[in-house]
């Protein structure tokens, strides 16, 4: 395809989606984000995060977060207060003002993955694959076939892909993940709901309709038609959930080329034209499975390496996150790193499909930002606390494979680090997300470790905060996240 | 020390142990299972278990146990009867017989781990170490030191054991592990409340008194003085297990030394004398860290291997457990075989600590048992399905370092097989344990899936079983663990 083609074709793509302002008629949202917001609160208690990767930091205390923009900000924090009066004081905030308590069992802890007002990645999970949880086929190649794309297939926009796409958004909010990017279908309607429901529910999420327009690669029955259908279809739900959210705070698109064998050329072209042009976040899988960079290889024997494709397209940006990157060569590791982009490290995924383990230490090493995905239906979970806990186990691997490199390890406080502050960086919400500090965002879980009787975490009383922490990561569960936070809104409680 | 000695050690033993008949004045139970047992029941509803590696059984019916002998044996089974008066027909039951019905959303499948009337092991789990279930440092040997010895050594027997040793028995039966074989400590009393508590709860359990009698090794505030402290404590710790339990039937003696390094050549002689001339099961670790491989061979440079250590002390019989055998070699290996030893397969514990991934097909092609062990609080949890998931999610990985070979895989199906009839086989107990065939006994829990918003497994209700089984295997937790049954008895209800 020429460039006057290409120019063409983009052209048509953008006057086809003025034309079509929204891909759906269904949203019952009307652009209202559901429930409301409380002016200022106060949240008073045990404050846990992991503002570096090596540093687990428990405080107690009290901050102020206002939701006068409409955004729930973090206004001032006081530290080593511990009763409602005094934060009030401390803190310069109107006597009366709301006072939320985390009880002596439990702790603030940002929300998992860290998404922001105006973008966001949580690493990345295909909610239509979301039924699929714990199915697997074979590898990767294998999977795609049998579980994926039929299932995929199977989502008519509002009857099966209402109850799971509600599921999904329900579920993984009760899991702490205040942000997440997900993959949705190539279907416009069922890509537009997910948008409508997540926006509705409050969670902060980047909504991604997946390109697929390779007719030698992709099934018939699960396609786009061709590198025009792709780009029209896709100008349709970014229009649409702009519409729904015009600030981007809270649902944002994101451009979503499934991965390089399910596209073509043309429309990686034109979609990373797209993005450029709309200052878009990009998302696709890279270097998953040894296969898949053989397949990509001999699809772009022009490239040296399965990076150098995308980058080619122009959809190698600071904006892109790129899935798994288990088998990245040095030169493309230096690549990635020099655009900026960011990897999801999905380790739940690359061992349930036999992938391989993603080496970090190198990736973050070399520069490149890392984040966590849970890969959902890839992973067998859609718990971002189930990929902290597996980020650290194949780390542990890791480090034995390699002559019992310790250097190698993810420790915990790394890999929560890696869930919070590190889904942050991926998508440059960097310092508003992930953490206690003034200016950043109320999104945020409560984690409450309670009785050990009754919990899947085994508390006897005498543990330390740190050893607390420990006990959470590795037995935690939904049981544990008493309540859930995005902008300062209340949009999960146990 | 020379043999007349040992022999002159041994009898020296033998002889206190018969004066001391019980190690604690302290049980409360007198030798009574607290509950009752129901002559006869059935149980109707779906049955799920893997009688072989690779097949996953799913059928409808009915089964009759009988525990008029007080062990809850299947005395006959009816598939495809649906409802409760066509089983009591179809089973040649008395009209009236208790039918206790899983529902159509449940499933009946064999207890974890599978141990039986006269002996048993679930692979193993070191009871006073649950406290640390998730905190780490280090690989093995610093966890020891660090984690380990300490917490075992602050579980003086009344106050906090009672709470920990009560806490782990309800917790893995509320997991559906109706099976365990416990590390206890080197304290006597603290044992001995074990074996009353699992007697007391219902639980089959062979529970080991850890034997520590390397001056060098073990730390002073936590080891037994000398070999002859050693045996005599073991003694006394069999002879109060068998006194609460005369036939065996539901607690029984494991002898237990910790491992090579923490045991003396002498104690080690001694109790491989024990276990032949009482007859009883034998656990202790070989082959978890490649340091502590190395310690052993410069501790016994006139034995070849680490198996060969626990061989010529008459420790490597066909009623021995090895706890993770990662690191042996080929002619380790059929030793092992040879001797009719099994391994319990540790992964949780192994990626946790970086010990390395356990060549599990390896060892099932030359003809070693395997059966699954939590480790726990090596491993990070004490719920074997979480082991179940572990084991093949490492030989995932397993086959893709070894240049994609499937072979090595561990599916689904042979994990769950692993986890219920291959811990019957480690510890002689094949055909008593693990299925539904007439013969085995009742030890069983029922997995209810529910409904799908409020639950840890997600059945949006078009899966069929097999797919529903898997889902439960990636996702389920103790939640969806409704009841247990151990030897007919209902042990744990949710």
């Amino acid at each position: 395809m020429s460039l006057t083609c290409k120019a063409f074709l983009l052209a048509v793509c953008i006057a086809f989606a003025s034309a079509h302002p929204s891909g759906s008629n269904h949203s019952p949202y009307n652009g209202q984000i559901a429930g409301s917001n409380v002016a200022q609160q106060i949240f008073l208690g045990r404050f846990i995060s992991t503002p570096t990767p090596d540093q687990l930091s428990i405080e107690k205390g009290a901050v102020l977060v206002s939701s006068a923009d409409g955004k729930g900000f973090i206004e001032a924090v006081a530290w080593n207060v511990t009763d409602p009066a005094a934060a009030i004081t401390a803190l310069g905030a109107t006597s009366g003002t709301t006072v939320v308590t985390a009880d002596d069992d439990s702790f603030f802890f940002p929300g998992f993955i860290g998404i922001g007002p105006k973008d966001l990645d949580d690493g990345h999970i295909h909610a239509p694959q979301y039924p699929n949880l714990g199915l697997f086929a074979g590898t990767l190649l294998d999977w795609l076939q049998a579980y994926t794309f039929p299932m995929e297939s199977s989502l008519d926009p509002f009857a099966r892909a209402q109850a799971v796409y509600s599921h999904v958004i329900e579920k993984t909010l009760s899991y702490g993940t205040t942000s997440a990017a997900y993959y949705a279908t190539v279907d416009v309607p069922a890509t537009n709901l997910l948008a409508d429901l997540a926006f509705a529910k409050g969670q902060r999420a980047y909504i991604g309709r997946t390109c697929m327009d390779n007719q030698q690669y992709n099934p018939e029955y699960f396609r786009d038609e061709s590198p025009e259908d792709a780009i029209n279809k896709t100008l349709a739900t970014i229009q649409h959930i702009q519409g729904i959210d015009p600030s981007g705070e809270l649902v944002a698109p994101i451009i979503t080329p499934r991965f390089a064998p399910a596209v073509t050329n043309e429309s990686m072209t034109l979609l990373g034209n797209l993005a450029r042009q709309m200052n878009l976040r990009i998302q696709t899988h890279i270097d998953e499975n040894v296969g898949e960079v053989k397949l990509v290889a001999e699809m772009y024997p022009e490239q040296s390496t399965y990076a150098g494709v995308y980058d080619a397209h122009g959809l190698l940006t600071n904006r892109t996150i790129l899935g798994h990157g288990i088998h990245m060569t040095d030169t493309e590791i230096a690549l990635v790193a020099a655009r900026g982009a960011g990897v999801a490290h999905c380790p739940t995924s690359n061992s349930a499909l036999g992938s391989g383990i993603c080496h970090v230490r190198k990736l973050i090493d070399a520069g490149v930002k890392v984040g966590l995905g849970t890969d959902a239906a890839g992973g067998y979970s859609a718990n971002i606390l189930e990929v902290v806990r597996q980020a650290f186990l194949v780390s542990r691997l890791l480090s034995f494979q390699e002559g019992q490199n310790s250097s190698l390890s993810v420790p915990v406080a790394e890999s929560l680090y890696l869930g919070t502050m590190g889904g942050a960086r991926l998508t440059g919400m960097e310092g508003r997300l992930g953490g206690f500090a003034p200016g950043m965002l109320w999104d945020v879980q409560e984690i409450k470790l309670g009785d050990w009787e009754y919990e899947a975490v085994d508390i006897f009383g005498w543990e330390n905060w740190h050893d607390r922490v420990n006990k959470w990561v590795w037995n935690g569960d939904d049981r544990n996240v008493n309540r859930v936070w995005v902008g300062g809104r209340l949009v999960h409680q146990k």
